[in-house]
């Protein structure tokens, strides 16, 4: 007998309806063949991107429903989710965008040549798909981050079919998502099977180990992210593992800073780490701030707007209870002080709050180090710095992020030279994404964009987020003195698809080049 | 007291010198941390092109005793050495000239953009180093991937410094090419801790588990290969491994071919097969002829051929033993023949020859699978085939190649949906570079490369030649909102270094562009 999927309540913590069944080793090894079977409808990129347009249409009819099942699955709130459905939808059209023009595809061409020594063959590369795809669907984003999100999205742009391991968060959205998908992949005359969709904790360590499973994307947990890497690794043929896994996401708020807007940093920052009741990947953990005045006014201000955020719900009980249970063993360690108690709301919810702590407990090893960790929800640190020194210190001891912030003067932003500069240049080897003087939640789906960082932050050096995410689901493959009967369209010199591509060092444009 | 590390003289089993001592724990942890500090200096681009220039002008004035040393140690002959050496040479030029053009930063400007929902912020990306890389050296190429080879150059050209873990085969041409190499860069201004060696074992495993290690790259036996491997997953922070570990490359010939050039093929195949001493990691290992009379002609052709190769000498005298011992577990197989007995020389040398076997036997699980594993020198196996089933299903059995390559007639070059083409289809998804009419020995430094494939060929999907080699020592890094005063000099606005970029999705050229 499989065990029952049920979705819960998060704001009673009730059952509402079983869902489905967790997948059987046997199960997942169906969806997953299936799959593996269908890949090679996938090959035409025009499927693809019709594939990748239909779905966010459907998507985009399917709102109220969508809407609807992911709050009562996730409290996360129908304004919140539906602005996430849309990004969702911007984010499938966007991966069209990128099938359409190619340029993922890398192609290079250089024609033989005698005159080199030895002779050089012509050499025609591009990037092929690598097979089917593991997405493991995160708590925090039912929609932009799971089923219909931007690894299922980036990975059947490159040409890969999906199976995705439900987040037990959110199953009916799940099922009512890859629905939709399925109804999309039908649309546009492809085999259903090119999206799956598991539920189990087991079912997902039997997906990142099938043997036509050929690479993973993970949004979650540090555990959960690295037992599953570890799994990937440890294959007889180990595969690329795209996990996104946890993040501090340290904020340096100079003294200059600090007398020049404490008031306003305070603010901001309470709306940045309340947001989404503190669930969001980017959430600021850890703000360093200075010991002084200056840095009191910040956290008056602070204690202020958090103070005034109301009671919030958890995306599930187990992550309340670790949130509350990582503020007590945070709160009772030496000199930490809590202006505002982050804790239990009520029976289900949980308030905002925060800790804060000299600067120099954090810059050698000892029992403060949990304050380098992430406390998923509504929570940060503040620590009071005495000088740059402090700073460095601590900046040396993080791990990995998604993201680092400084704010600074108006003053500090002009000097080339100056401290604002020096700050930077020691974030930047912390963190994927550098900010200055704003916040780091929200995350723009943008083809600049850079959704990664160092260990933990991600598992590779990839991003999750923006048009280059296809590049994780592709490898090259390079034809040797192949007949032009016989070589891929995407590689024939009369460039009959039109894809950008480098002749003999000169890069051409393609038919889809916005100037071509 | 550290080991010795001598220099051998494969052509008598004879220690030469001692070259050095194996590396401790601590003097690991000591070249490491110079690298890791040094690591700042290479923050210019042009500096690195100075760097890899000078450093190929030095090797270049330096090759006769380079080449002396090397054959000394490897007995591959002055004749090859010279060629790697030039091969090498340019290799470094190349890169320099990539460093130069500037496309691997991948920059990517996104200016803010109110009208998008949330609005954009403005994001500029481009690609940083990912710190010390551990370069693993080859056996089989003392100088071309090995301490002054492409994982050295392309991680020098990302602005990464390097430690080589030299090969015990030739330490001496190690040692020679490393204070080369620290020669150019004290030319250029450099600290010559941007490049270190060290030899031993554990001094390898030492490496690749140094926390200040941010990447690997290696070339060698699938064995060790993946003991790196699983050690630089094991690690609390992982690191990216670029590993190139083994390969059987097959061949396949169709019916068609060998009844029009029989003869050609075979001779082609010996020559390719016997080259180097059947020691280059694209030796074909596989070929699938066909069972009848014109198969025979292949193997006939192939007889005379190899019958008049001369014993060689191979690296060193475990590979001879390791040779040999292949070639005995499968000569004695079941219906497995020797047209030519591959074996022992001389007392020091091996002479080449191949082996024959039903393809049948191979199609499924069984005592004949040692035949789909890699033996390193000079020996093949020719499966015969019975029809093109007998083809798929050894094809459907085999791991993950560097080459793959088919040899076919000139009717079925021309034809598009012939047979060349679904064999091109079959070949595809087991191999990172697919040759026509071709012999998969020798790899052009092109742009167009691609030197890499599916486990265990590679354990990841890079390239270790090529232009494109470069991109494994780097990772992205997106800049948001940030003062034009702070940012980095290659995403300014006015592009003062004249990069390529790709501006509000329109690609732009940069300044060294052939076409710019």
């Amino acid at each position: 007998m499989s065990a029952p999927v049920w979705s819960v309540d998060p704001r009673t913590g009730k059952q509402r309806e079983q869902v489905a069944v967790e997948a059987t080793t046997d199960e997942v090894d169906r969806v997953v063949s299936a799959a593996h079977a269908a890949r090679g409808a996938l090959a035409d990129r025009t499927v693809r991107a019709a594939l990748l347009r239909t779905a966010a249409a459907l998507l985009d009819s399917a709102r109220d429903v969508l809407v609807e099942a992911a709050d009562a699955e996730t409290a996360l709130g129908p304004a919140r989710l539906t602005g996430e459905l849309a990004r969702t939808t911007y984010q499938l059209r966007s991966f069209a965008e990128v099938v359409d023009e190619g340029g993922f595809l890398d192609i290079r061409i250089d024609h033989a040549d005698p005159a080199q020594t030895p002779p050089w063959p012509d050499l025609r590369r591009h990037k092929v798909p690598l097979g089917v795809v593991a997405v493991y669907a995160a708590s925090n984003f039912p929609l932009a981050f799971s089923v219909p999100g931007g690894d299922t999205a980036s990975a059947l742009a490159a040409g890969c079919p999906v199976v995705v391991k439900a987040h037990p968060d959110h199953p009916a959205t799940s099922e009512l998502a890859a629905a939709t998908l399925r109804r999309a992949a039908e649309r546009v005359g492809l085999p259903t099977e090119v999206i799956g969709v598991v539920h189990g904790f087991d079912a997902g360590l039997d997906l990142v180990r099938h043997p036509l499973v050929a690479a993973a994307g993970f949004t979650g947990s540090i555990r959960g992210g690295r037992a599953l890497f570890d799994a990937a690794a440890a294959r007889p043929v180990p595969i690329p593992f795209h996990g996104e896994l946890g993040s501090l996401n340290p904020v340096v708020v100079t003294e200059a800073a600090a007398a020049e807007r404490a008031e306003q940093i305070g603010a901001g920052l309470a709306g940045s780490m309340t947001l989404g009741a503190g669930q969001f990947c980017t959430k600021p953990g850890l703000v360093l701030a200075p010991a002084g005045e200056t840095g009191d006014r910040l956290v008056t201000a602070l204690t202020d707007a958090v103070s005034n955020t109301d009671p919030g719900v958890l995306l599930d009980h187990r992550m309340r209870d670790a949130f509350l249970a990582g503020i007590l063993e945070r709160a009772e360690l030496p000199e930490v002080k809590a202006p505002v108690t982050p804790g239990a709301g009520s029976e289900h919810t949980v308030s905002a709050g925060f800790l804060t702590v000299p600067a120099r407990l954090l810059a050698e090893e000892g029992p403060h180090d949990v304050l380098l960790e992430e406390c998923f929800g509504p929570v940060t640190v503040v620590a009071r710095y005495d000088g740059d020194a402090d700073i460095t210190a601590v900046l040396g001891r993080l791990p990995g992020n998604l993201t680092a912030t400084v704010q600074i003067s108006a003053a500090e932003a002009e000097a080339e030279d100056g401290r604002a500069g020096a700050l930077l240049a020691e974030l930047t080897p912390l963190a994927g994404r550098v900010l200055v003087n704003g916040w780091p939640t929200g995350v723009a789906v943008a083809p600049a964009q850079h959704h990664g960082g160092p260990y933990p932050a991600t598992t590779s050096t990839s991003t999750s987020v923006g048009g280059t995410a296809v590049e994780r689901w592709l490898r090259p493959v390079t034809y040797q003195d192949t007949p032009a009967a016989l070589l891929p369209p995407e590689l024939r010199e009369d460039n009959p698809l039109g894809l950008p591509r480098r002749v003999d060092g000169v890069q051409e444009r393609g038919s889809a080049d916005p100037t071509g």
